[in-house]
C-alpha cells in the first residue's frame, strides 16, 4: 500500500484523555477513533491488526475441532427468559424495544442462543462432542467504559460453546480449549497464564482466566514464575488424544487472581524467589458449567442407553479487540508500538528518503513490487514528508521491519534495513535486503 | 472437513413457511436458522458462503482503491441530529436508550459517522480522492421482514463512501465503484444490470441500482437484452484511468426499474425482440449525493486555492447476506443449490459409499489428504448413511464437484466424479480424478 493513497491519520500530539499506553498509542497511530463513550471505529491500520488477531484465534479454534458459525447481535428477550437470566443480568445488558414493542437485546454473550440452536438439531450422543463458536460484536453497557478498547461497550468476542454427554466428555472439551488458548496467546506473542478464577455471572464450577502480566492490568494476580517458562503445546498436538497431562502440568503451579488468592498456600507452595505478585490483564476465560442452561432450556440428548439427559456445556471466550490493546501493553517502547510479526498491520515499512528523485523512486518502486510479489504486505511511504517524520511514523506504528532507501545509499549500492524490535540497522545491497525480507 | 465431525443439520422436510426457493433451500441445507423475526444465525455451511461472498466484494473494493475500516454497529443519536436524519428516518431505525438514558441507535447506514471521521482528519484536497468502506452488520426494523435473508432486519452490508473536491472528481469515484460492482457480481456468477433508480431516503441526484433478473424479484424492471451480453471489465482494468467509456457503454442501453420506467422511450429505443420486462432483485445501489451531508456536518476541505468548501460524497452499498440468497435464486435446480465455484462452501464433496470397509476408507482417506494438500476445501462424507441419502445431501448443498468412491469401483480401479451443475459423471482412476480436481 502506498501511503499517499492510504488513510493513516497519525496524530502529532499524544491524546491527553487516554490513561494507558495502549489507548494512547492506538489513538496516536490512527488505529481507532471513539464514536461514543466506549464505542470505537477501527480505522484501516487498526482493523488490519484486529483481523490478524481474529485469524490466529480462528485457526487455533479450528485446529482444536471447534466449528465456526455466526449468531446475530440482536436477540429476543424471550430466549433469556427461558434461562432466567433476562431479569438477572442487570444494567449491563442493552435492552431494546422494536417497532412492534417486542423486547429485544444486544447480545452480551450467547449461551441461550447456542443452546436453542443445539436443541433444535441435535438429539443423540453420536453427534457429540460438539464445539460451536462465533466471532461477533457484543455489547455490555459498562457504567464507566475506559482504557479504550480494553474496556469498551461494543467489543468483538470469540465465544465457543462445547456440548458433551457427561462431565467426563465435557472435561475433555475443556482441555482442548485450554490447550488451544495456550497456543493462541503464544502465537500472539503473549505469555498468558491460566489462573483459577471466579466464574462470574455465567456460573459453573470450573473456570480459568488467562492472564497476561502488565503494569496497567486491572486485577492483582499471584503466580509461580515457573509458569513463564513452560513449553507451549506444539502445532501438531493431537487434539483427539488425552490432553490432561498438558493441562495438569500447567495447573500444578500456583496461579490465582486476587479473588481466589490464598496467601498461605502461595507461600507454602512457591519458593520465595519464584513468587510473582503483579498486575494482570484478562485476555481469555473458560468455563465448565454443566447443565446450567441445558436443564431449564430442555436441551437433551439420548445416551447409548436411549435415555434422554440434559447436555453438559462449557463456554470459552476471547476478546480480540481487547487483545489488540493487550499486545500493545506487552510490546511497546518509547518510540511507539512494537508489533509481533504475527499481527503486524504490514510486514515491512518501505521508506523513500527522497520521493521525487527518479533514481530513488525507481529503486523503491522495484523493491515494493518484488516484496509484494513475494507475498509481503508492504506500507510504502512515498510521500514528500521529511526523513525525520517518516522515521518517527514508522517507529510509532511499529512494523517489524523497515527498509530505508535514499540517494546517498543507492550511490554506494546499498539500502538499509531496520528491525523495529531491536533497533538494529544494517546497510546492504538491495538484493540482500530482498532476500532477507522476502525469504 | 469430515462430515462426522461437522455441524450440517440438513432438514428432511422442506420448510413450509418459506415462500421463495432461496429461503427454503437455505433452511433445508442448514445454512441459516431464524432466531427472531428477520434475524438469522448463520450456521457453518452458510457462514462459509457468506465469507466467500464478502471476500469477493472486499477484493474488488480494494482493487478499485477503496480502503477498508470498520465502524461500530451502535451510533449516537446526536450524530444523526447533525444531518437532520434522526427525526426523518422513521420506524425502520432501531432506537435505543443506554443505561444513562443517552439516545443511541443501531446503524441502518453510516453516512453521518463516516462524515464525522472524515472531517476529524482530512483537511486538504491533496488527501483526495478517498474512498472508505466497511462490511458491518446493520439493522433496519422492517415492518414485515420476509424471504429469509433477502429482506431481513439484521443484515450484513458493505458500504463505501467516496470523498472528492468537486463533482468531476466525485464522478470519477462513482465510475470506479460502478466498474467494481460489475466485476463483483460477475465473479459471483450473477448477471447484474445497472439501472437508473430513485435515490431513496439517502437522497442525491445520481443513482443506479444493480439488479439481477429473477422470477422472485420484488421489483419490476425493463431493459435491453444487449445488457446481458456486455463484456465485464477485466481484472487488469486500470482504475486510475478514465473509466467513463466503460460506464457510458453500459448506460447507453435502456434499463430502468418501474419507478423510473418510461414506456414510450423503452419502445422507441429498444427493438421488440430485445425488450426484457421481468422481475429483479436489487443487489447493489450506488449514489452520488454531493454535499448533502458535508454541508450540515461541516466536512470541509481546502482546495488548491486555499479556499475551504464542503467535500463531495457518494455512497455505494452491497448486501452480502442478501447476495447469498440472490445467488441461490439464480442458480439452483430441482435437486437443490448449484453453487458457482467462487462461493461454494467446499470445493469438493467426497462420498464414501461404504464407510467401515477398510479398502474404501483407505482410498477415501488418501484422496481426502491429497486434495487438501493441493489446497482444495473438501467435505468428506465418512458417515454410515446409505448411498442414496449421501447423494441427495451432496446434491442439495450444491458443491461444484462430487468425488464418489465405493468398493465396486475400486475393484475395477476407478472412482467417479460428478459435476453438480451439469450432472455429468465420469468413472476414472483415482490419479486422474485427483489431477482433475486438484489441478
Amino acid at each position: 500500500m502506498r501511503l499517499s493513497r492510504y488513510f493513516l491519520p497519525i496524530l502529532k500530539e499524544t491524546p491527553k484523555e487516554a490513561e494507558i499506553v495502549s489507548h494512547r498509542l492506538m489513538l496516536r497511530t490512527g488505529m481507532i477513533r471513539q464514536e461514543a463513550a466506549g464505542i470505537y471505529a477501527w480505522l484501516p491500520i487498526g482493523l488490519k491488526v484486529l483481523r490478524k488477531v481474529e485469524q490466529v484465534v480462528r485457526e487455533e479454534q479450528n485446529r482444536a475441532g471447534a466449528i465456526e458459525l455466526l449468531m446475530p447481535t440482536i436477540q429476543s428477550a424471550d430466549l433469556w427468559r427461558e434461562s432466567g437470566r433476562y431479569d438477572d443480568y442487570g444494567k449491563e445488558m442493552l435492552r431494546i424495544q422494536d417497532r412492534h414493542e417486542r423486547e429485544m437485546l444486544f447480545g452480551p454473550t450467547n449461551e441461550e442462543m447456542i443452546t436453542e440452536i443445539f436443541r433444535a438439531y441435535v438429539r443423540s450422543y453420536r453427534d457429540l462432542p460438539l464445539n460451536l463458536y462465533h466471532i461477533q460484536w457484543k455489547f455490555r453497557d459498562e457504567v464507566r467504559p475506559r482504557f479504550g478498547v480494553m474496556r469498551s461497550r461494543e467489543f468483538l468476542m470469540k465465544d465457543a460453546y462445547s456440548f458433551d454427554l457427561d462431565q467426563e466428555g465435557a472435561r475433555a472439551s475443556y482441555n482442548r480449549m485450554f490447550v488451544a488458548y495456550l497456543r493462541t496467546f503464544a502465537r500472539l506473542g503473549l505469555k498468558a497464564i491460566p489462573m483459577v478464577a471466579e466464574s462470574g455471572p455465567i456460573g459453573g464450577d470450573m473456570s480459568h482466566e488467562f492472564i497476561i502480566l502488565a503494569r496497567t492490568g486491572e486485577s492483582e494476580v499471584f503466580c509461580d514464575k515457573a509458569l513463564l517458562d513452560l513449553p507451549i503445546p506444539a502445532e501438531d498436538t493431537d487434539f483427539d488424544s488425552d490432553l490432561s497431562p498438558i493441562v495438569s502440568e500447567w495447573l500444578s503451579f500456583y496461579a490465582a487472581t486476587d479473588e481466589k488468592h490464598e496467601p498461605t498456600r502461595f507461600e507454602a507452595e512457591v519458593p520465595a524467589e519464584r513468587r510473582i505478585s503483579a498486575r494482570g490483564i484478562e485476555v481469555g476465560h473458560i468455563f465448565y458449567f454443566g447443565t446450567k442452561y441445558s436443564e431449564p432450556m430442555k436441551a437433551v440428548i439420548a445416551g447409548p442407553d436411549g435415555v434422554e439427559r440434559p447436555v453438559h456445556m462449557g463456554s470459552y471466550g476471547i476478546g480480540p479487540t481487547r487483545l489488540v490493546a493487550a499486545i500493545i501493553e506487552a510490546s511497546h517502547d518509547e518510540a511507539g508500538i512494537v508489533w509481533p510479526d504475527s499481527v503486524a498491520p504490514f510486514d515491512v515499512g518501505l521508506i523513500n528518503l527522497k520521493a521525487g528523485d527518479p533514481m530513488t523512486d525507481t529503486a523503491c518502486g522495484d523493491l515494493y513490487d518484488k516484496l509484494r510479489a513475494a507475498g509481503r504486505d508492504v506500507l510504502y511511504d512515498d510521500t514528500d514528508e521529511r526523513a525525520g517524520a517518516k522515521f518517527a511514523t514508522m517507529d510509532v506504528i511499529g512494523l517489524p521491519w523497515q527498509l530505508i532507501v535514499g540517494p546517498k545509499g543507492l550511490a554506494e549500492g546499498t539500502v538499509e534495513i531496520k528491525r523495529r524490535a531491536t533497533g538494529e540497522r544494517h546497510a546492504l545491497s538491495a538484493e540482500s535486503a530482498l532476500a532477507r525480507l522476502a525469504g
